[in-house]
């Protein structure tokens, strides 16, 4: 992890010159990046369980987009948005630091599920509410030791 | 578009119940959404672009990693991120909707040259820095029309 850290911190000189627009400019670009990442998670698994709440009518297409999407997010590298010392100012837990393994794998269980939605979500309603326990369980699971309240 | 319009309007109250910890009260979900889409380009090619002009010391892994990260991302299918009405408060242009085929294919163009820089990232400096207009060019291409300054 360490060259991974020393590489953020670096970063910082390129993003704020090649894509000031768009990062935060109080964060670190690794923090702008992680809670990026957390968003676009937000906004698919949204999707999935607000139909699986009935609170957005179920449709088959928009339904598998979203799964796709948590798919193709999980599968992004992300080793390098956790650099030591960036937990100050959120909601980071220093747990992660001290179980990175254990953290690292909570993602690759996200990845997963997201597989396992995205093989179902276009089927029916049913089929998608099979899966959203196990997606969303993976959410709380990390969550849960790894984020404060 | 319509159906996606209406269904980000009503993934309103899902995202808030679900995920409230990560979504922007102020801001609709799909302008969150796309901004954090925004946000994560701008980290990876700001590592590649940053490697490019010699600000951050090549690592074939990291550039690999930034490259691939790339690739996962322009794979996403964002059509919903944009529904009609949500410009206001944006940099987005009212152009986009104007012109939402060649807004959209600037975003496939994007994929195709993240997938050209995953290609060679890894290999050497030279490689990266070879790939490095085109994929920069894509990103200019689209907030020149569609982006406000």
């Amino acid at each position: 992890m360490k060259s991974l850290s020393l590489l953020a911190g670096t970063a910082v000189l390129a993003v704020a010159t090649i894509a000031t627009a768009h990062a935060d400019e109080d964060m670190h670009p690794t923090v702008v990046a992680r809670h990026a990442q957390m968003q676009l998670y937000a906004y698919n698994v949204g999707i999935l369980g607000g139909m699986a709440q009935g609170k957005i009518d179920y449709d088959a297409e928009a339904a598998q987009t979203a799964a796709d999407n948590m798919v193709a997010l999980t599968s992004m590298n992300t080793a390098s948005f956790w650099p030591e010392g960036t937990a100050e100012g959120t909601k980071a837990q220093p747990a992660i630091w001290e179980n990175l393994d254990d953290f690292m794998s909570k993602g690759e269980d996200l990845a997963f599920e997201a597989q396992g939605m995205a093989d179902v979500a276009g089927n029916d309603l049913a089929s998608l509410q099979g899966a959203m326990g196990n997606l969303g369980g993976t959410c709380s699971a990390c969550h849960r030791e790894y984020r404060a309240r």
